[in-house]
């Protein structure tokens, strides 16, 4: 298999005010195209700290190398310059590339009214680029570039040196892929797949089990690289395999399904917020919501196209509008309490009325970190799914964590009580 | 300065499944310690992949190493077993700490039913340390380590084991400071500060010209280390500085505030939302959204206490919910389209009245990816703030980006009206 390093540069990114996104996106990009990723090293701007970074990738042998960033136009930028030093090529001012660079920035000149003389010089400093290496155009101002490395007549290795913002980054690397000598590269990779199931109300612990399980039932679990991960309450399995082991996965989900039939709920990548999108289509849905103040709202209008399906939502954060807005009876409040069954469900049926939706949720609870009492401590969160048609689903979660994670949580578990609602529906209409 | 090195390890941080969020925290408190990063590598769980790690930071001479994850039960988890090869250090199983760790695994056991065998195989398994290492006690179930490496007698540099998880690996991070050889190594180390300043309205273009001309005029920024970057619509100033060097920090702040004098809205660490939280004390505020769906509800209600002053918020996604809800008249919507400044205005007024608050805010544009047109193109957002009292502010804005960019950016333009409504109710309350 090819192994590739990436080296991520940045002294916002090392000190930790920015995090980091391309590490992550180029290493899922290249798995998909049958490389390796041995390991992405994040560096400061300082040149010493890079070259240190490319020699571990070249003491390793590794026959990819990306970087990503420090291409801009001042000074302290200093990809270019350290990756031609480190890999012994000259580099002259490509007087082509300096024109369309120029072009570029001419209009933002106009429009910001930058000292020329501080251009030009930032326009030379970003063609020049070492002899022999291929250029990626820009996307931003700056200029990508596919370098061969390696003994003379013959590369052993390449060096791809991208932009650091996300936007010009994942557009250049798409265009660096058919690009000589990375294309020959990739050509004599062996593609592997990226698979996701995704369970929701299985511990981690529990998978385990299952695991281990299948193993002794003979699924060659060893021959697959099995990750699982906990991703906002839910349990997300990744699985990296050869084209060639397909069949092995073929059952290894079989077996998924089979032990977890209610809890495996993706098993095409597809997310939660996709499949309610696809639920909801044709129908209306309404949110009244208490602790998690317009998170369940905002998630659901995440999706573009939503406006077709959703009406509207209440935050109802003081008992005054609940009542006001969301007609809970103020007697449910009195004998219940905010945080109750009686009044999420009367939480959903407003949520209905007052925005004559075909469904409608409610969601109250304490997201801390005050308002905890021993009989209704922090984290406990009831939901309640009113409709389509007679239906009602109320239930309700004791949630770990902190503020935002017991709200971000609230949401999650809001969703697939909804797709849950939604598929009920439609699987007791295919049999009646 | 002692320079440091982090190794994180795990194939599903690798692999991009899961953001890495132990680099970047360790890196700022290293640096509030007095200690500089020289790197952050990411490597999956290969004990040869990570020994690469050590190797590289052992011939860069960093002082100090720091692990993070590969401390679970299971035979995938080798980080200490590697580490203590790499330093050529005997393992031996300690009985008292295997004990300490069964006693926190049995009431987990009980509960989850697991396996006596492999729960004991595990315990012993991180019961197992090097000779020498100072133990810091789990949070979780894993003990991290401190270790003195080197020669004989002497050790010259430290590595710090700790687990993945961040909640286990702060604490704990936190516990190693004060062991020793960590707490001597520190000791020595000259400390430094983080300051940060933030500004709203201003292009990176422009601040680039403001810090050239403060170098112009004398301030000392080459002795500082200065980085900016543009975080959620907001530009971001973090500077280090050692302790000697305040002063030019403080003249390089008043410059700051002499040329961007409404536009610098933080000088002391503070977000915009704990700004607004404080000016919202003895308030009350409601919210009528349409294009942020919610976001802007929930970004006021994440933080704790806000159940004090937010009264509610109205989603109203469809022109029937501004009728009905926000009581925006129908003939406004008619005259001017949803996506416009009377209709910002009156659900500004609508969430006020519906709500009964002191302030309303009304939020109205186009996210995208449809619906544009070319008066009213993608991104353009209309927001109005009432109140406090009789002032009004409403203005547009024209968002770059896609859907997820212009609702978030959407957001914070709303917090930043809201902290000027506020503030300027404040002067002009001093005024009088």
């Amino acid at each position: 298999m090819i192994r590739a390093g990436i080296v991520v540069t940045g002294t916002e990114v090392l000190s930790g005010a920015v995090t980091d996104r391309n590490g992550p996106w180029l290493s899922r990009e290249l798995y998909a195209l049958g490389v390796e990723v041995a390991e992405i090293v994040i560096v400061g701007d300082r040149p010493s700290d890079i070259e240190q970074a490319l020699s571990l990738m070249e003491s390793q042998r590794l026959q990819l190398i990306l970087t990503s960033g420090g291409l801009g136009p001042t000074a302290d930028d200093l990809t270019v310059q350290t990756v031609a030093r480190h890999l012994g090529l000259e580099v002259f001012t490509d007087a082509e590339l300096e024109g369309r660079i120029e072009e570029i920035v001419r209009p933002l000149r106009a429009r910001r009214g930058v000292d020329a003389e501080a251009l030009r010089a930032g326009n030379s400093k970003q063609a020049t680029i070492p002899r022999g290496a291929a250029i990626l155009e820009p996307v931003g101002t700056a200029p990508g570039l596919v370098i061969a490395a390696g003994g003379p007549g013959r590369a052993d290795r390449v060096v791809v040196v991208l932009p650091g913002p996300p936007r010009e980054l994942q557009p250049m690397w798409r265009q660096a892929v058919d690009v000589e000598p990375l294309r020959g590269l990739l050509a004599g990779a062996e593609t592997g797949q990226l698979r996701t199931m995704r369970l929701f109300g299985v511990p981690e612990s529990q998978l385990a089990q299952t695991l281990r399980a299948a193993q002794r039932d003979g699924v060659r679990l060893d021959l697959l690289e099995v990750t699982t991960c906990q991703h906002r309450g839910e349990l997300e399995i990744t699985t990296r395999l050869r084209d060639a082991d397909a069949g092995i996965y073929g059952a290894f989900e079989e077996m998924m399904a089979a032990t977890h039939p209610e809890e495996l709920f993706s098993t095409d990548g597809k997310s939660v917020d996709e499949q309610v999108a696809a639920l909801l289509s044709g129908r209306s849905i309404a949110i009244a919501e208490s602790c998690t103040g317009g998170l369940l709202a905002a998630r659901l209008t995440d999706v573009p196209g939503s406006s077709r399906y959703v009406r509207g939502g209440l935050v109802v954060y003081s008992n005054e509008a609940k009542v006001a807005l969301a007609g809970v009876p103020q007697e449910l409040l009195v004998a219940h309490g905010a945080v109750s069954e009686p009044v999420a469900a009367a939480l959903a049926q407003g949520a209905r009325s007052a925005l004559d939706a075909e469904i409608g949720v409610g969601v109250t609870g304490i997201a801390g970190p005050g308002g905890g009492t021993p009989q209704k401590p922090v984290g406990l969160v009831w939901l309640s799914v009113a409709g389509p048609g007679q239906q009602t689903l109320t239930r309700s979660v004791r949630l770990p964590g902190g503020r935002a994670e017991v709200r971000e949580r609230a949401v999650t578990v809001a969703m697939h009580m909804i797709r849950r609602a939604l598929q009920h529906q439609r699987q007791g209409v295919a049999a009646a």
